[in-house]
């Protein structure tokens, strides 16, 4: 945790870079003050079949997860959603000109008592 | 939202047309009268990789998991469950007729509280 | 029920055997006990595009999604979760003993009031 999952309509590749979009998100969860270097694992996949709105093939979508550890307030988690959105925001700002395309953004909590890790990252980061 | 996310096994290419599958799916979710079709998207992703019961290389599966906004009475998020799970029944029929193929639904809620979104679909699809 | 979905940086190709871990995880969820042959499945999906931890480009992740239907208890749930992310801690040995790979897992109920299933499978199965 923190765990940023997007989907997305596969007739994005060439209109969005989505592998610069994955870095400014990660930029964005760290920005919050809220999470630990090494945990954070941005990540995209493409849908290469998708049915969106009145089907136009111009149609597209970015659909973010985050999910994070519990034990957070509910006014953090929404300042991470707003710093995240408005990061995706600012990368879509061109997409968002033209009348086919959405984007959306959950946040949800893992139930910690039904959560295992183990991270080989941390130790490498917390030791610099 | 409405966001209706598909998973199947590779294994399925060449057996079902996942995209006719899509739009499918989609008329059922506006057949559901719930809806704005703005905010329709349904998407399909393919798992290379799987390991599906007694491990039969002509196993397969397709797990639907479908979220929306809150706000929706439970008579009306069952009564959308079952158009679409009634559409993806029809379509794999003939995969369900024989004893390699398993279906499935999961319809929830999205926290409203912390989901974020903009649409620019929206305002071409409702200014028609 | 159950359905374990895989997550995992696409840098993992060549490093992790996919295939080779869904099937001992599918192994693991067996071995709790809890689940009838014919419903699992557990299936693997690979990201193209990431950004985890520090981004150096070595950082891989494989990240684990458990969901089960209602009914059993905590402890039955964690002692499944354990047997799974045990599995998983295994065949990722090599990959937690570099500083550059996290490995993690939730487990979660579906809602069964807004569940549906129709498993083909099963009656083959169950009639062995």
């Amino acid at each position: 945790m923190p765990h940023l999952a997007l989907e997305y309509s596969a007739n994005l590749e060439g209109k969005a870079d989505i592998a610069a979009l994955c870095r400014e998100l990660h930029a964005a969860v760290m920005a919050s003050g809220l999470f630990e270097l090494g945990a954070v694992r941005v990540r995209a996949f493409a849908a290469p079949h998708y049915a969106v709105a009145d089907l136009d093939p111009r149609n597209a979508f970015i659909d973010m997860s985050f999910r994070v550890g519990q034990g957070r307030t509910a006014v953090d988690l929404r300042s991470a959603g707003e710093l995240i959105f408005a990061a995706a925001t600012k990368h879509c700002a061109k997409l968002l000109a033209e009348p086919h395309f959405a984007l959306s953004l959950e946040v949800r909590e893992i139930n910690s008592e039904l959560s295992w890790k183990k991270n080989a990252i941390h130790p490498r980061l917390r030791g610099q």
